[in-house]
């Protein structure tokens, strides 16, 4: 690996941060503190306006000595940054986007806001209007390693869930060759740590109720199943749709998703030929390591980085493949793509500020 | 709940234990304590023999103050026992049944020595010829809730293993009902804490390694596939044969297995029925709880008890009914169903030593 | 050990629970449904009138089936109970003791309402008057073990904290024996599992804050630490004023207690004899397991038991003696305590319903 | 914070890294691969010869690709590395440094083979004797903030223990104030996730056994009591030698150290002005953030980071003052403090390579 050069501090790209004070939000300011070309500009958080950042993240104490920002006036905001992020509830972006936009900032949505082309599926999965339906023509959905195109010509980042993250990158070779079948479903089974349930305590977040416990939730229906199924749907256009069934359980950890998923194929009857496949599939995308024989995706070997670790395996007595991936779910399930998204539009190394080893154990 | 009546000290049934250093030999002499008609007449383990109980298991003491039997001689055993459990390494009761059941005694083996009646898909599945095929006749598949009637009158138990146990009870009203498809896939993704793998330390489930961590193994393969595959079988004879693709899968808990599982149906297009079908099939079954609507099954709502928590859910979008049930996996998963069949061959009240609350959180 | 002989059903003492919807509550209905003298007449929680008690507590399900009482008032609930446990907020069970005690009840309260024998001392801990400083005449600090006659003749138990029992358990042989120094402080670095901050939500319990955490809070004045020093006042009357200082950490566990307690002594310094005098001094008391030379208590080897775990060293190089003591907190630092107490003011068996295996692993 | 400039990759200092295959040997090539000054010139593994680093240590693929030295000739890998960090089992940097020291390398061991300026102390806590001793006057004790003077000019850096490092930060300010008592003991009471246990699993360390537990060890006597109370005299020349009372537990952690110290003071009876002393004494350590009022350290929040967070209380009721320090006991507690080491000792910014956010949460 080729250590980073930086530019010169004053030609750092200055970001913006609204929604700064969720696990997203200071995942955010973990990376850019550390990437080569960017620095951080202003982070704004509704509930903690003017407090400074370390005493909501005492993690950050003695790196980011700065306060939120004071105003919550985006307009005053807009012209400080270069790029900002939306680490912000569902409508919060689409709402707030417009300012940014005509100030010429790139915007980057951890939502789901801009995640969907047609605002009629937004409204079916969210329930209520799109707040902004003009807006998603500017909006590429940012899978990285499957929109690079789209993103570097985007002026709005659709910054992927953090299960469809796992689950399509581990579906996608498949997907694209045209081998998912026609009529029969395709299973996710997923597991996630509880971070991804966001910093806002709950009872089924208590430690106790946690803690030695796995639960199934949201069992059918989870909101990342048209995500994951829409953009199944687009990697083979003209095939049959998708029938997705997700089941996501919270498993006792902080961090990592494991996305398993289950399919018969629409050829490829014994499985051969699955692996190389996958290899060629992701040759050129750093981030995505396809295993060797005798190795299966472990979420904690990838915990802290953006990696996305990625196997393939034929069942022959079900006649099924078996796809899975693990991610670390703030990291290529959130910020971390969302960083890779910023590399990729501006033209830089998409590793810069993420080519960082996992930390283990 | 009426309390037990417990007989008279010296009319408890004494049973032995053998392999009683690892987690299921635990798990046995924690509930045969507190059974209020058995009592521990021996226990015995091979690398620990005259050595007090306790010094292995530090948690006993105070309440088990004897030492492993000192003798390894399995005939001077067994005519001190009228039960004889198995926690032992695969062939191990295959080869010590016989002097037990000479003695009289009833044999309860946890391994999978006896579970498949055809000792061909013994010798598929573990690799080599089983050491006493002529005793399969003499056991019955010990799934309690499925096999009363044979638990009642056979000489040997072959209790199930932990999986198989959560799998078999998530499917078996959807396979009696002749609702399991001809042709798809059954897909059981499952996940299981770290003491199913047993006590003993490796790399895997050193506490670093397996804190914050997901990982699927031994897939495909894994060795309770054919178990599964095998019951369900039995549960709709005449049949197609089940294809059920298993993906097991290591999570930071000591205890309690997921499993959840997905299936398109043969009929029932449209779910209707499936909770009142499972109600129904579980209404004599004490340890078996279906969770009413709103609720699915959670490990830790099972923990150091013997119930089975099912959930049935119809996935409309992807057309497939999903199954999902939650154990104790060295309770009903090992230890408890062992006491159950007991219960059961002894004609005693099926929650005899068992009737506890979870321990929760 | 012999096995409990339960009493005809009729003959159950009816026991009610206010404060039924917390972790406190939640033991005591585990505790009493496998007690063999015990029913449960009626579970009484402010915030959950009229609904199923398995809505709140999902672990109950199939062996409790009534809902929380749906009356709040006391007085009708007085009359349908022998013994009435208290797990409420500061203050609550001051107020409502009266008309339980009216009608002849045994109030066991699990609050800190009647630990303090002195009035001023609760309002100087606890900020505020108390609200029937006449009813703590009629109180015993039920730390069984050093107070089983007070126990015994008492109206009303005050069922010590989780940090105080396992502290006083660990000191109690060095302060009857006269051998806490007149000057030098006692030092108590103790250890507790998340459930002891109850099971209401919060930021520090957040299961993504609380994984992979130790955290000390509190620090110093945790309002144990005058529960702590005053028994130990009372364990040696005549001598100087115990001088604790009390650091508690919160770490990534469910439940457990491990209390290390560091001190100079007055005399005995070189250590001999202080094991002989642990197990001496608890040699009638079968919940206090002294542990043999080479074993230090773990909180896992308590896990949902009554147990408490002690050992004693001597550390020539400082001239301090460390005892130890590990309990499970809801157990014996709270439900199971209440339940031996109960036991011992019946005059029943101390073990009755309490005497089972730790859970492990 | 201002960016790292990194020089041309070809005046990247070359390190060698003996003992790569545990925990302490990761986290060095994590950190050496993200630092701006080094690169990663070999990797040796006595059990790995020769094997891809990858496979031993799956979370690095794809960012080394090298495989660990088919070398295990400590003369030929001398040349090739200007600092050589020794993560070994005791004994062998003694033996193998004197090689490296000839080809003019830097060597940082991370075993406690230098620690000791005194080899009859080594002997007496070792158990043997020193194998070179006369090497240790070339040795510098690698506490960084207490010793920069001695790193700077050291052939050999002595990288303290993890406790050490916590325990000894903690007292550190009130040590050189003089105001540990001439007499009192100094009492540690610690605890430490399992990685400090290292790799290798064993009984303690198995997850079933580890997680909802937390155990003292090595009560009294263990191996860095000495090490504690050595450098806390070598802080007050002159003074009374100190009596440390050490107590480490083992928490259900994979990362972190928590130390409570606990002592009288020698005057400033009140604690007045002692967090002004501690916040001075720390003003030029980057690494050791003093924390403001209202806050106490969490071992998350410094983790995956060099961070060790200090907080000083004074316990009035009890007349002591409680000093708290939390680590990575992997990386300020290991492989971080030894990169900060080499930074100083090269007089690059002490924070090169280290000046992360911690991984939160």
């Amino acid at each position: 690996m080729q250590k980073p050069t930086s530019p010169p501090s004053d030609e750092l790209v200055p970001v913006g941060i609204v929604g700064g004070s969720g696990y997203a939000g200071l995942e955010l300011v973990r990376l850019v503190v550390r990437h080569p070309r960017l620095r951080l500009a202003w982070i704004f958080s509704r509930t903690h306006t003017g407090r400074p950042v370390r005493s909501v993240h005492p993690s950050l104490a003695g790196i980011v000595e700065t306060a939120f920002t004071a105003t919550g006036d985006p307009a005053s905001l807009a012209g400080a940054a270069r790029v900002v992020f939306m680490a912000t509830p569902p409508g919060t972006a689409a709402e707030l986007a417009p300012v940014f936009l005509e100030a010429g900032a790139l915007v980057v949505d951890l939502s789901a806001d801009f995640r969907f082309a047609d605002p009629t599926v937004y409204e079916a999965v969210y329930g209520r209007a799109h707040p902004n339906p003009q807006l998603l023509t500017l909006a590429a959905y940012g899978l990285t390693e499957l929109q690079r195109e789209a993103v570097r010509s985007c002026r709005i980042v659709a910054n992927p869930g953090c299960y469809p993250t796992a689950a399509l990158l581990a579906l996608a070779p498949l997907a694209t060759g045209g081998l998912l079948p026609g009529d029969g479903p395709v299973i996710v089974s997923a597991t996630s740590g509880v971070s991804g349930a966001g910093s806002e305590p709950g009872a089924a977040y208590h430690f106790p109720a946690a803690t030695e416990n796995v639960r199934p939730y949201k069992v059918p229906g989870h909101r990342h199943t048209p995500e994951i199924s829409g953009m199944l749907d687009r990697l083979r256009p003209g095939g049959p749709r998708a029938r997705v069934s997700f089941v996501p359980h919270l498993v006792p950890a902080s961090r990592g998703i494991l996305a398993t998923c289950v399919t018969r194929l629409s050829r490829c009857g014994d499985g051969d030929g699955l692996a190389e496949r996958y290899r060629e599939f992701y040759r050129d995308c750093p981030f995505v390591r396809v295993l060797p024989d005798g190795l299966l995706p472990e979420t904690k070997h990838v915990y802290g980085s953006n990696f996305c670790d990625v196997a393939i395996r034929w069942d022959p007595a079900a006649e099924v493949a078996i796809a899975m991936a693990a991610i670390d779910n703030l990291v290529k399930g959130a910020a971390g793509q969302a960083i890779q998204n910023v590399n990729v539009h501006m033209g830089w190394d998409e590793r810069d500020g993420l080519w960082d080893v996992p930390v283990y154990p």
